[in-house]
């Protein structure tokens, strides 16, 4: 795979419109506003937005009036990574290089920073997002099914069970946990690209070959990194005792997944429509991002 | 106001209709769906389903059709309440007279739990609310801001800073906390009821009224009720040092505030259209709940 550039352009607009948001009106409710901010412009690679925006771009479209929909993603992402640190979780104090929410603002305004995010995410769908009411129906379900109990709420609570568990299933695990949040972005994606129901299994195929890239690279990094360079506290799935890719199969082993990976997102990139080359430099970015 | 009966028929179609809820797919997280379902179906009056189901036949239209929209009113507030009942929040033992959802579950699979309830709401209206797309786009942008920054999270957020600001605007913290989310309800029953934009005002002015009501009512519980009658721990709000109708004004001018308050839900629901007498009852039942 070509070492293609991230696309910057699409960052550079998702920073740009989640830099302009504000959540509710001024008043003693301020600093909430002030807490889900912070945590969701620590920064970060906005792989989830990109990814909406390259879909949206791939099919020949421009990408800035996706803008509320991708952002919503991130919205939706910063909730989970919030809620995914307090202390009941997994109980970590460093995300994207800076203290984690509760650190900073207390375990109760955490608590309600993540659940407003999630609200003002639909929010930004119904109410800011310019298409015909079928397609806002259509992102609003997207998002609605990849967060619940059968997307990523069903696969978070599989992960803090998994310790438990030696036979929890690593793939259904992922593919809820962060599989279907980074599969609702490039459907959401494809939708507001024009795509109708016929074209969607397709996207759905190249984002869960995604999804698991994703995360064999994930647990490797959790085990290779340092808190430096991956921003959170580094090992700490592998203290926790947690079931990864690495834990089950080894480092070696793990690498192997992740070039199978690689290839097989490769090969459902190339049954897609347009051009699809921003995907391709998002792929190429999520496989090498560790080595 | 006259002594009407509660709508427990529209009561029972919610029952049984949140009973026959499942979430996700069977396996590994059955008990995160558990969990869920025992907070969701530990009782109580169901009040916001109940008010979208009476506003929907006061219209003159049957109130089944309605239920998908009325049930996801009920799964927000399950989830506010697990989310209020942490111990980072207001650290409740007790909730409609059993142990709350942390008590039973561990604080992560509550947390988890109300992030799952909100999730499935949406997917309740977007996937099964058999409605025309425009309208489920209004049920869902309606659902959205009332649990906001500007509406039930914001609300929250000023009442567990409260106790530290004693010019905390009562009203206004309300209106967010509670009120916004009781507005929905009426205002979701209302637009699945045919009412247009123009017709919505007043229905936002008769729920305001409600939501004030509630909650002076509620305030006042806090005080003379016990446990038993509560279902939850009595005093909780007085003892933490919080801004309530009562500690603010005595009990003798809260009860007068509720006088009042009741006399202007009474006087803006004489300016809806239709045959009223659910929405009365639930207003009478409201008022009368401390008596």
């Amino acid at each position: 795979m070509s070492r293609s550039a991230y696309p910057e352009h699409l960052r550079a607009l998702v920073e740009e419109f989640l830099g302009g948001l504000t959540f509710g009106p001024r008043g003693p409710m301020d600093r909430l506003g002030e807490a889900m901010r912070y945590s969701l412009l620590a920064g970060g690679k906005r792989v989830r937005p990109v990814l909406t925006l390259a879909v949206v771009e791939s099919l020949g479209r421009p990408p800035s009036p996706a803008l509320p929909t991708a952002a919503a993603l991130e919205l939706i992402h910063t909730y989970s990574l919030i809620h995914d640190d307090l202390p009941a979780i997994d109980d970590d104090d460093l995300r994207r290089g800076k203290p984690t929410c509760h650190v900073v603002f207390g375990e109760d305004v955490a608590i309600l920073a993540g659940d407003g995010l999630f609200a003002e995410a639909f929010s930004l769908v119904a109410d800011h997002q310019d298409s015909a009411a079928e397609l806002k129906v259509a992102l609003l379900g997207e998002l609605a099914r990849a967060t619940g109990v059968g997307g990523m709420v069903g696969g978070q609570y599989i992960d803090i069970t998994s310790s438990e568990a030696a036979s929890v299933d690593l793939r259904q695990m992922h593919a809820l946990k962060t599989g279907k949040l980074i599969e609702a972005a490039v459907v959401c994606g494809a939708l507001l690209g024009g795509v109708g129901p016929d074209g969607l299994p397709a996207y759905r195929t190249f984002a869960a070959e995604l999804g698991v890239l994703f995360q064999i690279v994930d647990d490797i990094l959790d085990v290779v990194g340092s808190d430096e360079q991956l921003g959170k506290t580094a090992g700490k799935d592998h203290q926790a005792g947690k079931v990864t890719y690495v834990s089950r199969f080894g480092l070696e082993r793990a690498r192997e997944l992740a070039d199978q990976a690689v290839a097989r997102a490769e090969a459902s990139l190339a049954e897609l429509p347009g051009d699809t080359a921003g995907l391709r430099a998002v792929t190429a970015y999520l496989a090498g991002r560790e080595r």
